[in-house]
């Protein structure tokens, strides 16, 4: 884990900074290790510095990598910062996308003049970006958790059940395969709910001879999975498993184009030409995908708007969609790992059309 | 939920504010009812505006109060502000503790030069502070929700129960009687880790004759409950149990000086002093208590450090706990309103120490 601050340490020239203060707590996590709720790293070339209260002393102790000196603060963390510096003229960066107007004030007063401070842009971020072999781990074990989990669903069947107690036995599912928590509130959605991209399970009852839209994912270790699977609960009219199998092409098209080197707009356009051509654009409205690890929602993005271009290590979403208002959704998702080759795909549940009574 | 708002737009001369543009989503929330994850809210004279993205169509138009305007974002929604401003010159306040320096950069980018930018300070939460009487039954019955779910488990027994299984066990009794989620990550945390005002449960055996602290709450409609209680699994020494009388003590001091008018400092001294006056001054390292609402901790708080002046609708934690290092806790807390004579307890479980086996 240590390297992880040497490597931010190089990129600080490039910010115009001596000093990186680290604010964010999912930031403070991927560098340190802690999990807790209050704390704040800074980094520099001869700087490892862990700042939490008192409340953390023991699990910073347990948690924190040991390359990181650790200071327990008497008061609001930021106002250890003027103790902590180096004498001399110093630029301190900030991670200017988390730090709140009031606290960046706060930073000003409380800091000496000699200090400058700089917006550090998404430097932690742009680490967490590629993953490295352990994180990868722990992210496939993540997305088996969720696979599991679901297998246990389709076998507890779906048809008289309420979108809500599938939804909560899936995540209870999860719970007891190992997951710490669900990566995001699990989406079932039944019937023409499923048009929503983002619908919320409802009391309402499945019915036979319907789509099911089941969006969800574990959160282990730190880490998160994304997986979408769209179910049968019977017989389909001949359009609806149309559009299944659009999706499917869809799917399978954006799996092709995710590979190192590829745009994030161009790994998108591949999956959304599919739909396009059948004439469906209107009815795919979100992007093809986006970076998933610590957070569930992380760069890169694979959309029409994205200027990124993948690199091995990135992990992402691949999850086209059709929605038809009032009718119903398909969405297929998978969580993939990029290589330099191809991509590598984390989730094992089949995507052909399963029935599930 | 309207008149909130009104409030809020009486509030902005005040600040020297014609506008006042909320992005904190709790405080969306409270304005609108809107539960989504992505809004701001407009609000002036004559001003209610509500901005989402095309994923909540549905959702903020089933939930979003209705004397606000809905705009559905094509982008940004920071960058909607412009076409939403009247003309002339405008003083915009933001929430200074909520926007990051990055969106602020961005706003001051997108609007127009007659846009004064100015800091909104705490304006929604000012309002949150006092509890109406719908969020005050919201709370009440979170607090019921969680109340039922520890007697469960205390019908289930202790002993021979990792402390993991009991928090899991908890959380799932909650939700099985109707809580959405766990208000907070549970604390169930036996014998001397129990010394640990902030413990994470392990998968540790819950011995006989130890002391259990069980810090935990339900979140139920948006609103959050709190409660810790401590808990014997069999015979205790002497010095225990004078300890945990001790903390009885101190918080049936703390609920008497929990009233309209005092302080929150004050109260925090009437409970704080019978624990000093014992010789364990420096075994109560944390504050009495906090505010609780739409979240977990809010204003006011109950400390030395506060300089709040507790009002009638405050609804606040009293909590206070000897913490004994390499020995064990004990924390006893209840969640009460404050009201015009005295404080009203929304917690209904009983505090004199209670043997589970």
């Amino acid at each position: 884990m240590s390297d992880r601050a040497s490597r931010l340490a190089e990129k600080l020239p490039e910010i115009g900074a001596d000093l990186l203060v680290v604010t964010s707590l999912v930031n403070v996590r991927y560098l340190t290790g802690f999990t807790g709720s209050n704390a704040m790293v800074l980094v520099g070339p001869d700087t490892r510095t862990f700042v939490t209260d008192f409340r953390y002393v023991a699990q910073s102790s347990a948690e924190v990598d040991g390359d990181f000196d650790r200071t327990i603060a008497q008061q609001e963390l930021m106002d250890t910062i003027p103790d902590l510096l180096p004498s001399g003229e110093v630029r301190l960066a900030f991670e200017d996308a988390h730090m709140s107007v009031r606290s960046h004030s706060r930073l000003r007063e409380v800091a000496p003049e000699r200090v400058t401070l700089v917006p550090g842009g998404d430097a932690v971020e742009a680490l967490r970006v590629v993953k490295d072999a352990d994180e990868i781990r722990r992210i496939g074990e993540a997305a088996k958790v969720a696979d599991a989990a679901l297998r246990r669903i389709m076998e507890q069947g779906l048809v008289g059940r309420s979108e809500i107690s599938v939804a909560v036995a899936l995540e209870r599912a999860m719970e007891d395969l190992g997951a710490k928590r669900p990566s995001f509130p699990s989406i079932v959605a039944a019937g023409s709910h499923g048009a929503l991209p983002h619908a919320q399970p409802r009391d309402v009852e499945i019915s036979a001879n319907e789509l099911v839209v089941i969006d969800w994912g574990a959160e282990l270790d730190g880490y998160c999975s994304d997986c979408t699977r769209t179910l049968a609960t019977g017989d389909l009219p001949d359009a609806t498993l149309e559009a299944y199998d659009l999706v499917h092409q869809a799917q399978l098209a954006g799996l092709d184009a995710v590979t190192a080197g590829a745009g994030g707009r161009e790994a998108d356009t591949a999956a959304r030409e599919v739909i396009s051509d059948a004439g469906h654009a209107e009815h795919f409205g979100h992007g093809l995908g986006h970076g998933v690890g610590l957070e569930i929602h992380e760069a890169p993005r694979l959309s029409q708007r994205s200027d990124s271009v993948l690199t091995s290590g990135n992990v992402v979403t691949v999850e086209p969609g059709v929605y038809l208002p009032g009718q119903f959704g398909v969405r297929i998702e998978d969580l993939v790992v990029v290589t330099e080759t191809a991509c590598q795909i984390l989730t094992s549940v089949p995507k052909e059309l399963i029935t599930v009574g």
